[in-house]
């Protein structure tokens, strides 16, 4: 699969990214907007956090027609833990958006990121609306990507392009997040068009089936977040006919590359992150095994700090994994990093450590642990816990 | 209850401490001894790390006759991930101390702390544990202290004396570890001797009781150790009666502060630690409820970079609240920092946060968290994450 991190149009859509003066830094964009041409087959998920932002409730509920024709989008404020005037902001958000594209609000949907527990101004807000209106582009797409970040360093893109059901059909997909990253349903904001010819049944199956392996299987600092929503919108231009099971089999592997590519840019980008590191674990008797200890290694500070001192620490991983509540044998598992083998028979290969902190001074690598009980097995994506983490997070308030 | 943080001879017990050169650093204290003039009853509770020390699995089994008559401790090896040798080593160093003090080496058990995956030396070893018998002493037990710790920066004694069944009872505890620190079961190398007459069982209750609000009640990193453990020895030379009930329940108070102290002083010495917080949840459906909201808050990177950045931030407080996968409602929490309520009716009391902010300034403070669904609470103590934290373990290994 050739996934480019860029943007691409997409039939259908057109974007834009703009500055509604929401975000305390003046001129920097804030607010964006999807708008599609007609209403169209939309699907999302979204945190599983029992604090959910007034916009995630909103756009929970407003999915369940499998509809929309619009997504606003604003950073700077996560109308998170806001009361009742907080939803009453996210409807007149989505009212404003309606009147301009003359549609009907029910099919507009918004998403809000940045600081819990502010609003963000109403008005600012409208004009704004008006401003990113003007600016809709098929190209708009890098815009808007910009326009939703917050901590992050760079915007997040990933578009493919394949041949699917006698058509050539794009996907793209944009995200943001830097921190209060460990979702469990799906992660900070994510934003995939395509403009295949979908039935809502197949966009939705699609959806969930790249989850497992992308947004789901990354945690910068185990934190998971209020506003958590990734939607996928199909515009149905490309002209494609109703798909074979192998075609869509084909598509939703695309989308899987396309979540996958964003969800590995999220971690690279992660708050003061200097390194990705890939935990891989096999051997396992369950899945669900694995991505316990998977994910009891990926959050671990004493882990993520020896990734960021390149310390190939066998002590904390083998620590970490006995402590994730999952029957294992120590005298069984192997351990390595990348290649280099750091680990077997219940003990360490000291003479092997020197190769392995070589090979952690790289800015990507992988620990691999293979427990040799099962078959099963899991990955999970993750950053390092650096200096530079703990300095954004004590002088920043998200 | 008066609870001193220092050592108090304990009759039936000596302790001692000394330099066997088991460290990397010449002349540091590494190996403590504690041996009592015969078999005394005695309990313990261990990790439930699925990794577990030859130590830990030695002294459980060990454990089970409910006797002991002596505890060698050494710190700067943990003897764990260490395979068929490092038990051979924990045998070995058991019968060391039995042959000195000639006693079954059932009647011995062993405790180590320090790098994973290491073993210690033998020889030194059994050196060590002759210049300790030589040290033996009934004021020994700072000495002990100081030898057991690891990134320890002080050492952590607590002990007090209570009128019990007719007689004076001293109770006195000991305790080491500065990270790694997330107990389920027991925590770190702690370590309790009392002079009072007991029996078997009720040794076990008063420590099984003293465990919830002690050492199974704060976190460091949430990362959970191979090693923990946790001693307790009962000489019988206070000459006390035959308790009552309501005797018993005082001493079972008296180990409970004892514990507490203990607990609390790992906590304060935390690695990088620069505060104390105490979380406390109460309005919650169960307890267990409260302790899984007060274990997601005190463990979340996010909200302990706040602590540090003396910043009293409302939703990641709340955000780590609702990812702990138990039923809240946002619009009924109330959240306080010491007396001063920052959050209520589903919104943040913007005004007070600035008197928040000043009371998070202090060494030591308590989050407040008030579900408002039922009558259970849980309290959690903690310390913040801080630029320090990541340098000791990006740069030490553990």
């Amino acid at each position: 699969m050739d996934v480019e991190e860029q943007a691409r149009p997409v039939g259908g859509f057109r974007f834009a990214g703009v500055s509604a003066g929401l975000k305390a830094v003046f001129g920097k964009e804030d607010l964006g907007l999807i708008v599609a041409d007609r209403p169209v087959p939309a699907a999302g998920v979204f945190t599983t956090n029992r604090v959910k932002a007034a916009p995630v409730l909103l756009a929970e509920e407003r999915l369940r027609s499998g509809r929309l024709q619009a997504v606003v989008v604003n950073s700077g404020s996560a109308n998170c833990f806001t009361g009742k005037p907080g939803m009453k902001l996210a409807i007149d958000s989505c009212a404003a958006v309606a009147r301009e594209i003359s549609c009907p609000p029910e099919l507009v949907v918004p998403c809000s990121t940045g600081v819990i527990g502010h609003r963000y101004d109403l008005e600012k807000y409208r004009a704004g609306v008006r401003t990113a209106i003007a600016a809709l582009s098929p190209n708009g797409l890098g815009d808007f990507a910009r326009a939703i970040m917050t901590t992050d360093t760079v915007p997040k893109l990933a578009s493919t392009t394949i041949r699917f059901a006698g058509a050539d059909v794009t996907i793209a997909g944009v995200a943001k997040g830097a921190g209060m990253i460990a979702p469990r349903m799906a992660t900070m904001l994510a934003f995939i068009v395509t403009d295949a010819d979908l039935t809502l049944a197949v966009l939705r199956r699609a959806l969930l089936r790249a989850l497992p392996e992308s947004f789901n299987a990354v945690t910068i600092d185990g934190d998971m977040s209020t506003n958590d929503s990734l939607l996928m919108l199909a515009s149905g231009l490309a002209g494609n006919r109703r798909p074979s099971a192998g075609e869509l089999t084909g598509f939703e592997a695309a989308v899987g590359a396309v979540a996958r590519s964003l969800a590995r840019q999220l971690v690279f980008d992660g708050e003061g992150a200097t390194k990705l590191v890939t935990v891989e674990v096999r051997g396992a008797r369950s899945s669900a095994d694995a991505v316990k200890i998977a994910r009891q290694i990926a959050n671990s500070p004493l882990v993520k700090t020896a990734f960021f001192g390149c310390d190939p620490n066998v002590g904390r991983i083998v620590a970490a994994a006995g402590a994730a509540g999952v029957a294992l044998d120590p005298d069984r598992i192997e351990l390595a990093v990348d290649t280099v083998r750091i680990a077997a028979h219940g003990m360490i290969l000291t003479q092997a450590l020197a190769a392995a902190a070589a090979a952690m001074r790289q800015r990507e690598f992988t620990v691999r642990l293979d427990l040799k009980l099962g078959k099963a097995g899991a990955t999970i994506v993750t950053s390092d816990l650096t200096l530079e983490y703990v300095r954004i997070n004590a002088e920043y308030t998200t």
